[in-house]
């Protein structure tokens, strides 16, 4: 039997129906093609969170709870989302994810850039399940915003000269977007009044950032045996997320976030300075205090709605998204 | 303004509405990001024949022909066209393309990646703009079917032991299906009677079939001039088409294509021996034979449709088709 990590804790009145979007997904595996099914086999395994999901149901359940439409959107949005991790490990050359080796890491680049498009089809072809054109469309916006997210991501690494404006920008695109897909469409699907709407979009995309922060921070302050990639990445590749751009702000002079940008040799022990750096400096503190203060926004956002379970479970999920390890 | 290569002369009734295609297909250029414009600005720069968005318009002849349904669909496909060429080429290490670099050669493969993403976001975007969901869930299952085609090619590179049954059913995935879906989409949109949208759906799986046959052949005996790339790419990748296929099945013994193939050194010399023996021993006009074929089922399923420009204008393309030089 299918099972997701905290499933019933966590995700509260839609924790069991997730099951249904976990067999939706499985079902997409089942291919002739033996190299496609193989590749499907690997990515698909690493099972998430499935917060994405679980947060389409939620909304749903502010309407008409109509499981033949939002099960279609949640596993539409997981597919989506594995397709851009797919495609992101290519174009960063990551080699490991979640503890387990990359697609790229074990078939090729080639195959694993068709194994992303198959993926991307996938979804596709799941949120015309849902019936409407609407979401349909919500969904091919979110996959523009989410790709010039990754695209504005690299044009901006090894670029110190960003600002946090940017920052934010980029992580709406790359991340946000999605989870206020999750949430919009969801409640779209229900039927939700426009004010209902209005708040669960709210919700998505603030959440959305608060998860990405977090992220960012974790890479950092996480534990890299539970994160199962090394820390540091985003330093190591370049990318210059909000703890490290607080650092730059704060300490202009002899930076070693600079310094380990302009090192042409010793670049591994400038790294290990700059990473110390920021965790010692207080603004990984910073960077929580924005996570926080979007998980606020979300809450309030969302405060409109009726009181319920699925109320309740928005509200959980906020504090887990601060309190998360990984 | 925008013009379009024979539109006039070949495409009968719809040349002139292309220019709406092309007007759309520029519009998704102005981006906000300046990384993501200038790679657009390369990627739709080389405008191609516009055979399939000028069959989804041709199709819509023979029913309500609602341009406002009809020129997203066209750009729908020739944008998915657009972004499969990119991946392709991503795939593949191409490095030229009409005559062209390709976006990974200017670029690189990381961002190349994500520029075809945008562009499938694109063309799935369009899709949503003929506001038909039918039609949208015909777009998600063709991009299935490429990419599978794609997959399915790359895990039968350098190996002969595939039959022309497998090369048939590749190139079906790979090109026969966008063109089915160019033909059928328009049929669909337009109110067609099911009768009708059968045979444009017929038409457009056989059409695409002969053009991907031709395309095959061209690689042996095209004009490297006009083509804009090295002839023999495919063999030099090991994709073994129609014409090795059927000089494999000819002459078992001792065949020139499998020397090639088991050579470790001189490769260069066995692969011109190869390519030499292709094309001097009647199985280019084997191939040929068997385009012709197709295109003569294409003129069949299109008989039971009423006569008119659009129908001479199909029959046109099947000639087109057959006797082309790029």
């Amino acid at each position: 039997m299918t099972t997701i990590p905290h499933a019933t804790t966590l995700y509260g009145p839609v924790g069991e129906d997730l099951i249904l979007v976990e067999d939706l997904i499985e079902s997409t595996k089942r291919v002739e093609l033996p190299l496609l099914n193989r590749m499907l086999d690997h990515a698909l395994a690493a099972k998430g969170k499935r917060l994405r999901p679980a947060l389409v149901l939620l909304s749903g359940t502010f309407g008409d709870y109509n499981l033949n439409r939002l099960v279609p959107l949640g596993a539409c949005i997981e597919l989506l989302h594995t397709a851009s991790l797919i495609h992101d490990d290519v174009v960063d050359g990551s080699v490991s994810r979640r503890g387990r080796p990359t697609a790229n890491a074990i078939f090729d680049n080639a195959l694993t850039v068709l194994l992303g498009d198959y993926v991307f089809a996938n979804a596709a072809e799941m949120v015309t399940r849902t019936g409407s054109l609407e979401v349909t469309r919500l969904f091919a916006m979110t996959l523009m915003k989410m790709t010039s997210g990754e695209l504005d991501q690299d044009a901006a690494a090894w670029d110190i000269g960003k600002d946090i404006q940017n920052y934010l920008r980029r992580i709406g695109g790359k991340t946000a977007a999605l989870f206020t897909t999750a949430t919009e469409g969801g409640a779209v699907l229900a039927g939700c009044s426009e004010a209902e709407v209005d708040a669960l979009r709210s919700y998505g995309y603030a959440i959305g950032m608060a998860f990405q922060i977090v992220d960012d921070i974790l890479d950092y302050t996480g534990d890299e045996a539970l994160m199962g990639k090394p820390l540091g990445s985003d330093l190591r590749e370049g990318n210059v997320t909000l703890p490290a751009l607080f650092h730059l702000e704060r300490y202009p002079k002899d930076n070693p976030v600079n310094r380990y940008f302009r090192a042409r040799r010793l670049r591994e022990e400038r790294l290990q300075e700059a990473l110390a750096a920021i965790r010692e400096s207080g603004v990984i503190e910073s960077s929580l205090d924005m996570a926080k203060e979007y998980v606020r926004r979300a809450e309030d956002a969302v405060r409109i709605l009726p009181d319920s379970d699925g109320k309740d479970t928005l509200m959980t999920i906020g504090r887990y998204v601060l309190d998360r390890d990984v």
